[in-house]
This record gives C-alpha cells, sequence and structure tokens, in this order.
C-alpha cells in the first residue's frame, strides 16, 4: 500500500510518501509545496495544482493529514483551516478516504511520546526510512503521519489474523 | 458585470449572484450548498462540486468571500477555515480575483451600520434586490457580500470620473 501524509500549511505544505508491505517500511518521496506571496485566492490554487501534480505521480492509495489548529490566534487557525482544506479536498478528489491525526497522537506513534521536538521527529523518520533525504521539518512532520496512517490502518489486518489464528 | 457572493461554512455554504450595471442591481440566482454529514474529506469535495456546477452555470465575472473567524473557538476556526478555503479556491479556478470582506464592512455597505442583526440584512437585501426569493438567512448574506463587492468595485470607476469631470 502507498501513503501520503500532509502537513498542512498556507506557505509551506509538506509532504511524503512511502510504501507499506506488511511491517515493512520504505520511503518513495517527499517534499514541500510553496506558496508565499500573492492573493490567498491565488496562492490556495497554486496549493491545489502542486499537490494534484503530486498524487498524479505518486498514485497514493492511503492518504493522511495533520489535524492541528492554532487556538489562541484565530486569524492564523483560519488561514491554516485553509490550506488545510485544500489538502482533504485533493485525497477525495482522487477517490481516497482520508486518515486525520492529531500531532500528539503522530509524535506518539512515531516517537513513542507526545511530545517531541520536531529534531526528534525527523531524526527517528530517518531511523525508520533508511537513507531518506529530507526537503525540511514540514516533509519530515508529513513523513511521520504517513507512517502514523501506515500503523493504525495496519491494526485492524493485524487484529483480525488475530482472531483468525 | 456579474458577481457571485459567498459566506463560506462547511454545513451551510450560501451563494447569491447578481448583476451590476453602473448603480444598477438586479438578482440573478441565490441558494445555499450544503454539506451536512460524512468525513471533512467527502464534504468538501461535495461544496467543491456544488460550487463549481454554479460557476458553470452562472459564470460570474468577479467574486467576493466574507472573511470571518471563530475567535474563541479554535476547533470551529479550523472548520469554518476548510469550507473557505474551498470558497476561495474555485473563484481562483475559474480565473477571478477573490475580494474579501469583514462581515462588519458588508454589513456597513448594506446596512449602513457595522452591526446589524440577521433580519436586517436580509430586509435590505430585498429592498436593493426588489422581487428576490432568498434560500435563507446564509444566501442574503451571501446576496449582501455580492452587493458589497458590487459598491467597492463601482468606487475607483466614480472616483475616476469625478477626477476627469
Amino acid at each position: 500500500m502507498r501513503v501520503i501524509g500532509i502537513d498542512p500549511g498556507l506557505r509551506n505544505l509538506g509532504w511524503g510518501v512511502i510504501d507499506v508491505e506488511g511491517s515493512r517500511l520504505s520511503h518513495v518521496a517527499n517534499g514541500i509545496c510553496h506558496s508565499d506571496t500573492g492573493e490567498l485566492g491565488a496562492r490556495l490554487l497554486s496549493l491545489h495544482e502542486q499537490l494534484t501534480a503530486i498524487f498524479q505521480r505518486f498514485a497514493p492509495q492511503a492518504a493522511a493529514v495533520e489535524k492541528t489548529f492554532v487556538n489562541k490566534d484565530g486569524a492564523g487557525t483560519l488561514k491554516l483551516g485553509q490550506a488545510r482544506g485544500i489538502a482533504m479536498l485533493v485525497p477525495a478528489q482522487f477517490g481516497l478516504a482520508v486518515g486525520e491525526y492529531a500531532p500528539n497522537s503522530v509524535k506518539k506513534t512515531v516517537v513513542g511520546v507526545g511530545h517531541a521536538a520536531k529534531e526528534q521527529i525527523a531524526h527517528m523518520v530517518r531511523v525508520q526510512l533508511p537513507g531518506v533525504d529530507l526537503a525540511g521539518p514540514d516533509a519530515a512532520d508529513a513523513l511521520a503521519i504517513a507512517i502514523c496512517h501506515a500503523h493504525h490502518a495496519r491494526m485492524p489486518a493485524t487484529l483480525a489474523q488475530r482472531v483468525r489464528a
């Protein structure tokens, strides 16, 4: 199964694609969609086009998006929400259901604790995907989200096997 | 000039289309895009498809979206932001720049004061667009946004005429 993880953001939208075979994970690609300047509609359109191209190129079969908000800053949360809308729309346009994970849940799955620094996440992503070349912290987070989704998606199958065994 | 106004929301996304000729406004259509249930990606996809169909049918030449956020509720703001992302994306996909107006600015333009009740807005929309049949409060707000945009878009031309006179 090929999984894409997305760390939504208006300026920097991180993405990472992995292949999952049983418990074996392998890195496919990662990167960051940028939309630095211009009016909001044009920026969202640019993110939509960049992300659509990534889905066309790598054809993921499952998708997961980080679930986060900036509680103290309404304007910041709205901005993030708009980028997140695009991050949720594109997988749906490709017929995929979208897993949603809170940052703490991602960190707990990938690092083992709910409060981990950015560097720890990047480190554990490198450990779990040997040889990966990270495009930046947002891309590392996106790969962590993909790993988290692979782990959660595997759970039911594993349980089913146990029940059958 | 044909103008569409959009009042973004995940459950109810109001829209209203008007024609503007000089200072004359006339109603074209209004309605509400619904996405009540299901997972978030599917709901955003449904909003995107409904709004795209409206743009294809009515071919607006200008667009405006309400700029609002729920400051005290991060989760609510994020939800709204995601719907707003779709409301901003669709006009951009049709090559239109998108005007953004805060609720107070819309109310000030349409009702004359920054703090107006929903019923006042609907009343003034009916006064300015005689014979209009409103699909609901969200559609009335959307028409108010379109009226606000028509007013603001007209301003530079009026000023230019004054300078020339």
